[in-house]
């Protein structure tokens, strides 16, 4: 049933503009290229609002931002929004410093979002301010589990309402809301997390998503989350015995290059809420 | 034919610095040392310089270029030019900004560089200095057939003769020359263009190539490009089912590991126009 | 016998702050998720300051230092010492330039490290303050060999002494000193030198290991150099024929992720001095 905005995307393609972490910015690239998008990256200003204007998505990544990017992150947004572009948020690591806190809240405040995703201590950060992350991964704490799940999406969805956005929390299992509607995604493997990047190719991956399905964002959403998923499960079956997390890394975006429609559909797991 | 400078290259090896874009810097680190030189990466003008002077070859790539960087091309440049070390410019996304258009503008007049390399979109506006680039990749107008070839090269020809440079146009069929002798290289696939960082590896090769064969610039030059698509061609032919980019950007550089002058001589593709 | 100290590793992980280069960064990442430590990845002073509070160790290494991030090195390294957490300092280039040179002298006066390593050249330089460096290889005369290594020896552990630190010389012979005790590692293969990062990964692995293993640093750091010399023994004994340094690459890291205290028991090379 989601197969066909990855179809669309694979079909119609188009320039997604990263400012992104220089950790796995080169993932980034390879998973766009490898979803039918192609990557283009500016970080400074002068460059990067031009670079912007002839993109057709703009993904904006906290990860390993400085003064010089932040500025660049403000005015590529409000660039975007004034050409009523797809934005997309990756609050990496928010709650984890001041800085990455204010720049992300601050962001949130000025530029129209799209789509936001970050683990779920990284989202509690932007919702209540109060930060519980540790470092880039989820305070063990906030973990969303099948108990206490239907708590973390009432909190969720309100967020998602008042910032009209789409909210994207990943995890073991993955909440997609756009405030009205929700979905949980169960794709995926536990693995992944000993991957550097995985989470800032799905950030690229969802801007990708909504700018070749503009009628169905938040689907599209969900589409580019199973994909990651799957895309992480299928890596999982290729690895060999002495495989480990570096050749993981590539299995995963391999399985991207060769995911179409047909795969999404006879694998997702996904669950209207 | 074209073999010998590859072996060359394996034999003497030479250190290269490259001030180049965060996207694909590993794996030009990675090809270098593939190919048989070592890289060097220095971005800070105080640095650059000096490493520069330690350095064989200057290779200046523009595609993630900031305000402080750019200094420190125009800086390690003409260093490079006083030395007269081998200096390479790879003019990505030139056309796409003003910011990369007027940079490699400007470098081509204060820099004397040895080789300049470009899609077909990169370099025409380089030329006509009105742009016709979309993003990083070539514009589909412009794009290099049998049919438009000859006059394609005309163009290209009198730009090389006006700069003293060899110009390197890369596509399904790339073109090399300096003005006076043009090669056609029809080696390689359409499916590098899948995986980032092929167009940056090549502008390293190139500078590596020119390092280790002064006596025979634009010779040395056409094996650089040869090598790279051959490459494209191997690490293509040792793919699985299971494989995609990912994979492939790594079976590309160790292509170039285990390839050696007589693999050259058995594949190329090139002709004198 | 040194097989716990990765064990142990593998049991606790812990949050590792890297300010790093940035042409090796994504391998450093995914080297400590492999050894079981999660990495971040912070250097703009504001925000790294911040990042080292809730880090266990941080990883310096100057690769490709800029005025901003050497202010960031001062300014983390201060407040690390100030917490007691592990200290580590890659003097990647050092000797290679002014700006290298005098900005890891700089370091040493002002933070106290753990543990320092170079490869012969790098630490030479560090300790007579005079550059015989080539680029980011040894130079060939400053080469550890079976015939010089009781001299090399003497010269860095009244170094380790003077500094009160551990000293990693790499190379062929790897020598680990903290001035009292020395030990020889003669894990590794030569082929590792044709991958780039390989000496990046080990300074992030010597933090890891060191703040997993605090009772016993310097065999800690021990079992660090001997993982990464095992990694590159069995990731070379996973290469298939048309594998290059690229393949190697990811095999390195893969190895590490599936090391455990038996193989290095099983394994080690070390040699009490």
């Amino acid at each position: 049933m989601f197969g066909k905005y990855l179809d669309n995307l694979k079909e119609k393609g188009g320039l997604i503009h990263n400012i992104t972490n220089y950790v796995t910015v080169n993932d980034v690239a390879n998973v766009l290229l490898a979803s039918g998008a192609s990557p283009v990256m500016a970080d400074e200003l002068e460059d990067a609002v031009e670079i912007t204007v002839i993109s057709k998505g703009l993904n904006i990544n906290i990860g390993t931002l400085n003064s010089r990017t932040i500025k660049t992150m403000f005015a590529a947004g409000e660039k975007a929004n004034e050409l009523s572009h797809i934005v997309a948020l990756d609050a990496v690591g928010v709650g984890a410093s001041s800085l990455r806190t204010k720049t992300a809240i601050e962001l949130i405040k000025k530029i129209k979002f799209d789509v936001i995703k970050g683990n779920i201590s990284e989202i509690k950060t932007l919702i209540t301010d109060s930060a519980t992350t540790c470092g880039v991964d989820a305070n063990k704490k906030d973990i969303i589990s099948e108990e206490n799940i239907d708590e973390k999406i009432k909190f969720i969805k309100k967020f998602a309402k008042e910032l009209k956005t789409i909210i994207v929390v990943t995890g073991k299992i993955d909440i997609i809301t756009d405030g009205e509607k929700t979905y949980l995604v169960r794709n995926g493997r536990a693995q992944m997390s000993k991957v550097t990047g995985t989470g800032c190719q799905l950030s690229a991956l969802l801007t990708a998503f909504l700018v070749t399905n503009l009628e169905n964002k938040l689907e599209a959403a969900v589409s580019a989350v199973i994909t990651m998923g799957i895309a992480g499960e299928i890596g999982w079956e290729n690895m060999e015995k002495t495989d480990g997390n570096s050749t993981y890394r590539n299995k995963i975006i391999d399985a991207i290059y060769n995911m179409d429609g047909r795969i999404i559909d006879s694998r997702e797991k996904v669950e209207r809420k």
